[in-house]
């Protein structure tokens, strides 16, 4: 069994189709994904939330459980957040994305419709293989410093252990470069696509870590192949109790919105 | 004087541009640069040219000083080289970009129109010193360890010194992952024109080391506001006496040339 | 309660002590800890047990959870190999250590006496705050891509969680060097002893990867401040089920052990 | 001709050994070379040098054609540098070693005993060609980006150009940690022993970029074979034009040089 499942040319496998309300997540496809780095209150998600809709994003993302570079900042609302995502679920119509920390937290993880792995924990290989078994479809995080074959790899984790829908996504990597939080390794979407048969999308919240960032890096991550973005969306970004400068306003979110469509059909129309 | 002349803000400048034949290279338009690693004859040369020419660019790069990790590598045609240069140029009316990795070759640039200056010397302060004086257009090159930054005070080095025309032009930074040449820092686009009135292109063939890269990554580039590409193209890839895993042929770049320009085009008709 | 244990200077507390067998593991003494990679079987431990505790050693290490970069790779004895560190433990009479990759694997680690947090469960908060409720001796590996600030941080999650025998350990950075595996950053240890009370030791073997780098680092190491090592010895490295590479044998090990305790006893008696 | 020269098994050629004054600087021996970062003045200059050859150094280093990132900072006194650099050499019987920045500056070298590359020029070939051929003793400092191979091929440019008198010098590298100023690369010393017959020595001013580090980073790159430290003192840091962070008094100098000798023979005494 000492095979790759991943890689596309082994297995001439079809692409791999996430869906997700109306949403076909997958390469040839541009899927958008925001909402709040972490849920802070009701109010908080369910507005920006409800901002998000209106533009015509049906999968929303907030952090409840939280990890922190320091255990004195904010570790998230935890159970209590869980039950604000299933209640605006619920009440909006909406898919959720949150990311989960411990496999203790799995119970708690019924409503929740894309599981997120995030980078810390891409090499957490125990963890993988839990996170697998509940079968749910799950974005997994390009760790900070870890290569394109050790993501692939931890990709495999997660495929031979009956995971099947996996959503890619880089969120820019660690470099010498302080002017960013990190940098995106854009290069990083073509060869990968050129490998697997699941999607990989980008985060670029995290990979530049500037608001004013978003915008081009998102645009940008089109041509080089990116299937969507996951970004963080605040009603309030300087009041955020985590990643505020990171995060853009939902009205700034519209803008993107709209014209990352418009260059996403300029270039399927056109070939390009 | 400790001030910075670079610096958009300080000097409410308006933006550099730079005229070569007919083109304006500046914030806000594209511009083309192609042409093979090395100089190797002046059939190569004159052929990659022609074709290029044909394809609409009339800046043509050749290296003809090449600098090499290694002293056993084919270290370019030198003088020889030059003179290609020279007759190419007049033979099909073009203008030419080559590299400068010494000073005592300063007395062979007259007919250079555009003065390379490689991610090797970006931080050589005195050898910049000395191509300021020259008062030619630029193309200064981002090291491949350097700090935007420090790219930024190094063309500050030149622009008190003399030089005015100068394009900026990142090329990809060394990090830990090696299935590319370099990682394109494409945020450093968004960052750099935030802070410059100068132009500033990519190279999008050092920066992933691939030929299938290019072409993603120069169409990326382009929305994080990149004002043009500098493009190895050589007639014949398999044979090139340097780079040639990274150069694309004529053909490919004719379909990268009007891809680029009708991604640009509409960028800017549609005020994306 | 917003405030740093870890830090020497705010609480001016006396150095963390954590005593097994008949060592002190602090700052200011020299502990080693050896073993194979992986516990392959019992005569394998047993048999490079009893060599080291001949040289001098009781504290012995052995991967029984291993974290593996591909899911093809061994992924070590597991439950097995807990059954066979705990009869080498008591016919030996010696100390273990183990990696934990799961909480799910707790109820196993009742007779290893210092567990082993891996460089990649580093900033797995949660995973942090269950080990530290074990209140037993841990061993903290630095991430291969983090920074000291971060690495003292993850020490405060276990510290404010209940775990006060935490020994760090400096084991290589990702760099973009590829003759070694890893970057040994010798500052860190300098930097490290500076701003806490815990005692730092470093991993030779994972920081070169290379079975001669082993001794050379170890021994440069003790006039940077290294408190130990905690260095990969197996009877037959060529066999080695993993990081054969940089395993040394039973015998290099001896050289090692005399020529380390010669060179710090020299350093301590010379107050140097 | 295609061969390398450097390579100690391919050559099997004795190590190299380069006598300035009473010193041996090769491999196996242990060479101190140190002063100011910046020549300041004349009596700052002279003051340094006659209290480091107190202690019993005579090859005394001092920056006169500084590499600076910014164009606004101090770029040395140059030629009145030089000018200083002479009398005290004279005055002292003294050995000094300078960096040279540009092949302009050649001619005013005829004094200087040791020319130093700067880790900025190692990959400037041109200028590597054109210093070989002055065949005095060269100090060529890694750049903080290279590798070590890239690294042994600048060696060979100045080795097949009539340099034989070449000193390795590792000063660190750039990486993600932000508490030191560069990495200093304690494994690069250990490999670049076996690959090659040339001293290799370290700059721990610049490695950690902190005075403090500065002790146990020379002490600690003994064990991993140092020939050698080359480090920056200066009789007043605070007040230093340059550098002042990371350069020791003559003072601290002079416990290091004891401490420093007395390793190294422990370490050749008992053949460790």
């Amino acid at each position: 069994m000492n095979e790759n499942y991943l890689y596309r040319k082994k297995h001439e496998q079809d692409k791999t189709i996430i869906k997700i309300k109306n949403n076909k997540i997958c390469q040839g496809n541009f899927t958008f994904i925001a909402g709040p780095c972490s849920v802070e209150s009701y109010e908080q998600f369910f507005t920006t939330a409800s901002d998000l809709k209106k533009t015509g994003v049906n999968i929303i993302r907030g952090g409840v459980f939280k990890p922190r570079t320091s255990p004195y900042s904010f570790q998230g609302l935890r159970e209590e957040g869980i039950k604000i995502l299933s209640s605006v679920k619920k009440e909006l119509d909406i898919a959720v994305v949150t990311e989960i920390t411990s496999i203790t937290q799995i119970n708690l993880f019924d409503d929740v419709d894309i599981i997120q792995i995030g980078a810390r924990n891409m090499q957490n290989f125990e963890f993988l293989k839990e996170i697998a078994k509940l079968k749910k479809p799950v974005i997994l995080k390009k760790g900070f410093s870890n290569t394109i074959d050790e993501f692939l790899l931890s990709a495999e984790y997660l495929l031979i252990n009956g995971c099947s829908d996996i959503i890619l996504c880089e969120r820019g990597i660690r470099t010498f470069e302080y002017k960013t939080r990190n940098t995106l390794d854009i290069s990083a979407i073509s060869i990968i696509k050129e490998l697997t048969h699941l999607p990989i999308i980008i985060d670029p919240s995290h990979s530049g870590g500037i608001d004013k960032l978003v915008y081009p890096l998102s645009l940008s991550s089109i041509y080089a192949g990116s299937d969507g973005i996951i970004v963080e969306v605040h009603n309030d970004p300087k009041n955020a109790l985590s990643d505020g400068e990171q995060s853009i306003t939902p009205k700034d979110f519209e803008r993107l919105y709209t014209n990352a469509n418009k260059i996403f059909n300029y270039k399927v129309e056109n070939n390009i």
